[in-house]
């Protein structure tokens, strides 16, 4: 009986080996010292040359948080999925207090300066044409109507002061 | 001795208990099912009429993450803190491949758009200008140079193609 449980092991372990990937462990099971097997969720996506990407993300959202959301989306999306957690995380470590929200915040304020140029540059483009008695504006490629207000949606009721 | 021990128990449950908020406990404590005492890190930022905003930033980041990162942080800086990661959790609950990811790609083809519109309108000016043999450009308040490279930064290699 006791042989036969060792003979179980041993074939149960020899089971394990063969599953586990054929070249090194990714970031991921390297870091959380597990095997990393046939079908590992991060091993695509958290290459082993590449440590810091599997240690940032898991810093702040956590292998467990990351391995259920890659396991919430289709498997071509996971990428893209990976590499936009991985800038949060980055931009978080940098910047605890805001993270990547401060980029929106910059990119806000950028577009509407750039908005409210525009509007002045086309107010002076109308006041020359109408010295001219001209009725129509020139129309180059690169004019076209903006909608100042196609601003990304402000989740919740959660605001900031940024001040960089 | 038995006695004395009971004694003690209900001693420091007593303590606990005078620690703990004379009001309702916070959203984060009440979802974790623990007492919220005196200090809490969560109670300011995570009142018991919101509970979804705890729930969501738990999902996301999980609670543990959260209070590290809070203790890490200056007080009076932990509001705007605790509002941007709600913020990022909403957006990666709504959108769970590129998160608030997804603003700043929106943004940054808005602010090239724009800026590709401006440099178009400002050669119309230029070219009115040259046809009316004037030396200047009207300046107006909104007419100051731009850096259209004055875009946040692009963390580590990790890229995406958005496309929503």
């Amino acid at each position: 009986m006791f042989n036969h449980k060792v003979g179980q092991q041993k074939l149960a372990h020899k089971r394990m080996a063969s599953s586990t990937h054929p070249s090194a462990p990714c970031a991921a099971c390297k870091f959380l010292r597990r095997k990393c097997i046939q079908g590992c969720v991060f091993s695509p996506y958290f290459p082993p040359e590449d440590p810091l990407k599997f240690t940032n993300v898991h810093k702040i959202f956590g292998a467990s948080n990351v391995s259920k959301l890659l396991n919430e989306i289709a498997p071509h999306r996971r990428e893209d999925a990976v590499n936009s957690l991985a800038y949060e995380a980055e931009a978080r470590l940098k910047d605890p207090v805001y993270g990547c929200v401060g980029a929106i915040s910059v990119l806000q304020r950028q577009v509407l300066r750039l908005q409210k140029e525009l509007d002045a540059t086309n107010a002076d483009l109308i006041r020359f044409s109408s010295n001219q008695n001209m009725l129509t504006i020139p129309q180059s490629p690169g004019n076209y109507p903006q909608n100042p207000h196609a601003l990304p949606p402000n989740y919740g009721n959660y605001s900031w002061n940024y001040n960089p």
